[in-house]
């Protein structure tokens, strides 16, 4: 096994991924070392990419909804072996200590949480590179446990698109009599509808344009909304739970808000923005409303939502790509011209080796 | 008793409050009619006198924070007899058949609640005149007992101001252990820091001004915030469970957010307008934070809060004035001129025949 890695990375703003050689850490007594087998194209891949957020730091290996097999263990790992399908998502690290760490609510650490890439690892101060590469070297705590019935190629997305819809669901208590919408039908939105309906819940897609209630029924809503159409909207007024929206762009929150019944909640999972145009706070006084946030979720609730998609027969619905044409792939997410997540097969990787 | 009634009404926009004569229903069997002793001020008094809201209906006699004796109740009223010391709100029926209206949660009845004025009667069609007159009618529902030992002048402003404060704060579980922040110091702020503090939460207040600590202090802040000094708000990062934001005019919420601890809310109760500056999504999903809006209370919950009052010996600090100084008073209002509410004594009313 050699120390020598190869992956694909974003060497400069406005670069396009290539190949990329590069070494990990030497693995810790509690390091899982895991040879990548799949990993899914996340928006944030391309965000980082393109320096949308203005904290890349180049070179930069994307991905971090990962699938691999575990190649070797250190001293102290008791939960996995050589062998073992596991998964990892966007956080390798958090501090442990603070108060959201230790409710198991890493993502929120206030020391914030090393991200799987384009982070800083907190013990040796290198920099962290993601899944579009052949193996990485993570600690036990962030690694979870694929369970048997799941495909792993189509589980990688759930590391992120999954249980980024999953866990909003869980903390507002979706089940069976409560009305849910999510707005969108991308990654996160078809997710959402897959978990809102195996939760026992009544579910609604708004979406912008028309034609989409066949594959929406197929994902598990029971109707749709078109939200250009006012009247529509209006019909719904007073109607939702929780309305789980998962667009990444600014828009107009207030038809949706006024669809929430009283005590109702819109939880923001796609936006990473200013909320324009403005919110009225009528919407939100008169009812009791809320607008909430919601970021992926802790490793015990990431497990335990692979463990409810076997026992439910959950899966992304994806489309595989060889690594090199993850450009190409880009280009198609910016369109939304995907159903509904790219997942790398890694064995594409060797195919060309890196020169 | 004379079916003609004195009060104060705005008879056209722009108008000064002056004295109005209007006569009023006639009993009906679940109706207790209540000799008017002390009446507050609120701020949406003012804005319905000027119209602000766009729905004013003139005449309008205002006032919705009513302290009174009853002098007669109809066949089946069994709560109330004459000689009762009793108050009246911000409501004076609801549908009773919509979910809110069956979970004790009139203010947000789908049907929308009756006003106590510039409403119309679910009944008879006439509109609804509030408490700057000398009497009111009002259906036992809608009417609470005022506990011995709360000063009833005090007390009116428990109606609204109290009520806005007090049900926000149950609503999201205050108490021992909590961290709340009140923004602002006004009628609602000032009721916002005695409730919060009696409930046990550690209390701190949020004001654009120094110079507030010992006045704070004394209605149960146990820190005081200069909202101007970022620097202050910048240490409170992740400290509070729940922002009490009273607050009627616009205002950037963006730092009260970051104020919020993970799961914290930030609940609007004074401002009923468009939400600008922008928030930042970001503080919502990195904290899983919420922003709400919380309106007055239910009939129940009113009546738990002045029992509340009682038992924790909890008033209104109040500026009694005379019904002739009522544009004065709102002068003064504009300029948030009160420490902390007016309250008109009614007793007044009868000092000047109205000609």
């Amino acid at each position: 096994m050699t120390d020598i890695l190869n992956g694909y990375a974003a060497t400069a703003p406005g670069a396009l991924l290539a190949p990329f050689q590069f070494t990990r850490r030497h693995p810790r007594i509690d390091d899982v070392v895991i040879e990548i087998e799949y990993c899914g194209v996340c928006h944030s891949d391309l965000h980082q990419v393109h320096n949308d957020w203005g904290n890349t730091r180049y070179p930069l290996v994307p991905g971090h909804e990962i699938i691999g097999r575990v190649i070797d263990v250190g001293a102290t790992v008791t939960r996995f072996k050589a062998g073992d399908i596991v998964g990892v998502g966007c956080l390798v690290d958090s501090c442990g200590d603070c108060s959201p760490c230790c409710e198991g609510e890493e993502q929120y650490c206030l020391n914030k949480p090393t991200p799987t890439y384009n982070g800083v690892d907190r013990h040796d101060g290198r920099p962290t590179y993601g899944g579009y590469s052949e193996r990485i070297i993570v600690s036990e705590k962030f690694v979870l446990r694929i369970p048997d019935g799941l495909d792993p190629k189509a589980a990688a997305p759930l590391l992120c698109a999954g249980i980024t819809s999953y866990s909003p669901l869980r903390r507002w208590n979706i089940g069976r009599g409560h009305k849910v919408a999510v707005v969108g039908l991308g990654g996160l939105g078809h997710m959402g509808l897959k978990f809102a309906k195996a939760m026992g819940a009544e579910v609604t897609l708004i979406t912008r344009s028309a034609g989409k209630e066949q594959e929406a029924r197929r994902l598990g809503a029971d109707h749709v909304l078109v939200s250009s159409d006012l009247a529509q909207i209006g019909l719904a007024a007073g109607n939702f739970d929780l309305v789980l929206d998962t667009i990444p762009t600014p828009h107009d929150l207030n038809p949706y808000l006024s669809t929430l019944r009283l005590n109702g909640t819109l939880v923001l999972v796609g936006l990473i923005g200013p909320i324009a145009p403005a919110v009225h706070s009528g919407l939100l006084v008169t009812g009791r409303r809320s607008i909430a946030g919601s970021a992926i979720g802790g490793v015990e609730q990431m497990q335990e939502m692979l463990d409810f998609c076997a026992a439910h027969d959950i899966n992304c619905d994806v489309e595989m790509i060889r690594i090199q044409d993850i450009n190409r792939a880009y280009e198609r997410l910016l369109k939304s011209d995907v159903r509904y997540r790219f997942v790398i097969d890694m064995e594409s990787l060797k195919s060309r080796p890196a020169d």
